[in-house]
């Protein structure tokens, strides 16, 4: 047992993140919210948008002045159904809750809303804010932009984010549907995974200058920070088992990240500007449909929970006992992990270490799991 | 040159269907969409979607009694944005095309317009209706479910439509952006082809009942039909490649189209009832976003253009000299089409003139490819 992570609870993580922020200088509302989209990707099992993210992404970069700890909320532009706000670089998390926010009251009123977000920071999961229209008996989709990784059909550069392209909608079962991913085949989080576990990546992930695809992990996780590799766009390579299609969702999500609020879009987004590191001011879509515009909300859900179970229940492929539904792995991580807390490998119990004696977090002193 | 296909201008086979819908009861302004939407496709060189259907989908179920002529376009609720449409089992061409109307008006109005139809039937491309949306300076988002034929990630049973979950942005190039396309690898349209080309379907494209993707191309097309096989959602098999992606997409594109208009989903649209031919009653969903509630016109066009003139320009794969955006070919069809017509197979042309004979289509006695 030496290799398992250690575990403390959703609301511990929760608290520390919330003192970490403030100790950067991001008013107290707004760390409560930070941390709060950082621990629901913890609960989920979404494992590579949550506590693991808070030093090398939101730390790192307020420390070094490329992200500003005070968000600088400003509504450009507001019509009827749709609106458009500027984050001045402040913190994304922050800057996406208040969109959907104002997205579900547009819903609301007119049964759509739509609101871009241009100046904003990396938000950590898509998910979050689609859950909270699911919440509030919507639909929602979200979209954002993101650093350049994905490269296109029959090129080999590094030029679309990740791109996720993200639905929620209520059910009648215990957790909403709900699809969160990437446009490509796989992130960045997954190749570090096959890092820890020792393994090659499997073929057809990514794509290097040469055109090949690479299967040597560490070298892979390099050369994808310095350009000279890229991820394959969901469907692979070529367009003969559909690279084509992950690569035009991969684009929609870009358009539709920055072109309706004039803002960066690809290389503007490498955070790199003559060797040194600049603000990384992505673009968001959001979108709430209120399902009571359309039909009674017990009803859809009961509609969106037959589709899922038939789905289910369908028949397996031979090896197979389990067929899941988009969202179903989320609410299974959910339960679980609110019986036994969050897993914390040693790598980010050092980094919280480390931001805790950076910080002077003296209430830390002794971690839960450090208590005999 | 004698197993090249025959070519008619794309006006003169508009108007044929124009005449064969007619001739099948469906009133003149009625048949006019159908037919508009159906050669859009032609002149796109989407040529799964086009003339080719006439006979097989929409002639022949017609016939049978599976398909109203007589469109009864009843608005079952209406409210600011949002609408919710019954087709009454009629031109599925002919509601989806009143329907985006009704979303491009409300997205005038209020910014975002969204409309659902429930008992409509096939539409032909969705692509049609989101371009109606990029004409009219708007972004269009268009859904619709489909007979099932697409497997679950870990399932081998044929669940989903095709569905697809289609957009298109006005830009400042000579065509949209525009990506329309089914949520699986290929659809059955593309193994129709390999038959023609008499080669074998790729791995990784059909799934049978023992789990194993099949490339037998004339038995996958007879499995596909009773159900035997399957197709694979985008990403592929299992889950290691993003297959669960193409599956949670193709779940969300079943939802958006059923569960807003509380309508029929998957095993309901199988189109057969103790052995007999019944209605396909789909269900379809449109969006249409104003561009000018967010950013000028223009500008927005202009953004477009801009991020997919980086991609085209970006690093090219060792052998490939030309990356290509979405809608970009289909604006290459459009123009070499609109100057040396349609392509005619020797198949589509026995069609029409199996139509043109049983329905005394009189004035198309000697088509123009036969005068001498």
């Amino acid at each position: 047992m030496t290799n398992d992570p250690v575990r403390a609870s959703a609301d511990f993580i929760e608290q520390f993140m919330v003192d970490v922020f403030c100790g950067l200088g991001v008013p107290e509302e707004d760390a409560k919210v930070c941390a709060e989209v950082l621990i629901c990707a913890d609960k989920l099992g979404i494992d590579s948008h949550g506590i693991n993210r808070c030093k090398p992404i939101y730390y790192d970069r307020i420390k070094s002045g490329i992200l500003n700890p005070v968000t600088h909320f400003e509504i450009v532009r507001d019509s009827k159904a749709t609106a458009v706000v500027d984050g001045h670089n402040g913190m994304g998390h922050v800057v996406a809750k208040r969109c959907m926010q104002m997205a579900i009251e547009k819903a609301r009123e007119h049964g759509v809303g739509c609101v871009v977000a241009r100046n904003s920071t990396h938000f950590g999961i898509a998910g979050y804010y689609a859950l909270m229209a699911a919440e509030a008996g919507m639909i929602g989709q979200i979209s954002t932009n993101a650093r350049p990784s994905i490269a296109p059909t029959f090129g080999v550069e590094n030029m679309l984010g990740t791109n996720p392209l993200t639905f929620a909608m209520p059910s009648d079962e215990k957790f909403p549907f709900m699809i969160d991913c990437a446009t490509s085949v796989c992130q960045r989080g997954k190749i570090e995974l096959y890092e820890r576990m020792g393994k090659d990546t499997p073929a057809g992930l990514v794509i290097d200058r040469s055109g090949k695809t690479r299967t040597d992990t560490s070298r892979i996780l390099a050369d994808l920070k310095s350009g000279k590799a890229a991820l394959v766009p969901l469907g692979g390579l070529g367009d003969e088992t559909g690279g084509h299609k992950g690569y035009g969702y991969a684009t929609t999500v870009e358009l539709l990240s920055s072109a309706l609020q004039n803002g960066n879009s690809m290389k503007q987004l490498s955070g790199v500007k003559e060797g040194k590191p600049t603000p990384i001011e992505l673009g968001h879509f959001f979108m709430a449909i209120d399902v009571q515009a359309f039909i009674d909300l017990e009803k859809f859900k009961g509609n969106v929970g037959h589709v899922l179970r038939e789905l289910r229940v369908s028949a397996k492929a031979p090896g197979r006992d389990r067929i899941y539904t988009a969202g179903e792995k989320e609410g299974i991580a959910l339960e679980e992990r609110s019986k036994n807390g969050i897993p914390l490998p040693g790598a980010i119990v050092a980094d919280m270490k480390a931001m805790r004696d950076e910080l002077g977090l003296s209430q830390y002193k002794v971690f839960p799991w450090e208590q005999r």
